[in-house]
């Protein structure tokens, strides 16, 4: 299938990336459109999890989802064959991370004008992605039962940028070592405001709530003064 | 516990890390000090798949490991409680990676002169350890079967790298899209040469192959001239 676009992602030359993604922030805020930083270690299942909560809320907004990925454009395909939502490939050439100048390269790649909301899928990564700001209008992650309840001791940054930490996978939580009460404190005493979605983006348990969330977001930011 | 020492890891300060790395391979040559440098994803399962190695192998040979980390010392705790080994925390003090003088400065912290093997625990993160020479006699990974056998076509760098690629977690394999031999062939795809071990480190299947694995790489180093 070619049916998505690949935009190769230049190095930034910024020097100060909080100023940038802060003045990113207030463009998106002019437009209207409510930019999503989605994060998480590989295979977390982001891509399971995006295309759920696409299919639960594509007919009451207007979205648009960005993938980056150092290589490949298969999650861009898989989107775009499973919501029909526009979906664009970012390819970040080995970089590890995206920062707002990153983001904006991206977004000019949608059709801004029209949309509710833009989905960031940063690259898999739970170090480098926390450290810079993509100007996004909240940060949200993906930790999966099969990783372990222990990673917000191990990656304490990724989970005190995170106002949002879905936990997918709890289909198997049989099978793993995985405790959702010891997981909910390490991911509170990193930040005691996060909110905890426990999913499984494949049998569509607690889905309903992520689209919940995420709608309800987009309405309050929009409902906002810029 | 208060059994483990804690490395707080420098920044380096070498600029050219390759020649840095080269340098560091023969100084442990010349010890007869096999270094490992073993990478993953967070999660995958490197602490538990390490005790279960040492515990098959620390008869035959003197061995001691590093934990690198952003924080924490729950996995240099682990491994001397459940192996008896000597074990010390590195904490690389958010970095995401570990180069060869931070792995020098690791080093320093193990009794090198009685050793034949050091393993050095890398950052969990499938991007930048892969763009950092350690200094280590060769690299292996581990990739989980909740991943997902994609993972090569997304990570190349990581897979291309390393001599030997660790697949665990394969008693959960039933629950999992993940198949086997796809994975070998986006495995081989990005490294011909690549050695690939199935195992499941919880129950214990295959890490025979791995300890064997391991025993034989020693062996073969220390019976090469310098």
């Amino acid at each position: 299938m070619d049916g998505v676009r690949i935009i190769e992602i230049k190095k930034s030359v910024f020097e100060n990336n909080d100023i940038d993604a802060n003045n990113l922030r207030k463009e998106l805020k002019s437009k209207g459109v409510y930019l999503l930083n989605l994060m998480s270690s590989p295979g977390s299942g982001k891509t399971t999890t995006l295309i759920r909560t696409i299919n639960l809320i594509k007919d009451k907004l207007r979205l648009a989802v960005m993938e980056a990925d150092i290589d490949s454009d298969v999650d861009a395909i898989k989107i775009k064959e499973a919501t029909g939502v526009d979906s664009i490939q970012l390819h970040t050439g080995g970089m590890c991370h995206l920062d707002a100048e990153m983001t904006r390269q991206g977004l000019e790649g949608l059709p801004l004008e029209g949309l509710d909301l833009a989905i960031l899928e940063n690259v898999g990564n739970l170090v480098c992605p926390a450290e810079f700001d993509t100007g996004s209008c909240s940060n949200a992650m993906i930790l999966s039962v099969p990783e372990g309840d222990d990673k917000p001791l191990k990656y304490p940054l990724m989970f005190s940028v995170c106002d949002t930490v879905i936990i997918n996978k709890i289909d198997v939580m049989d099978y793993f070592d995985f405790d959702m009460e010891r997981c909910r404190r390490n991911i509170l005493s990193r930040n005691p405001k996060a909110r905890i979605i426990p999913v499984s983006a494949k049998t569509g348990e607690g889905m309903e709530a992520v689209a919940q969330w995420l709608l309800e977001e987009v309405r309050l930011w929009k409902a906002q003064k810029a």
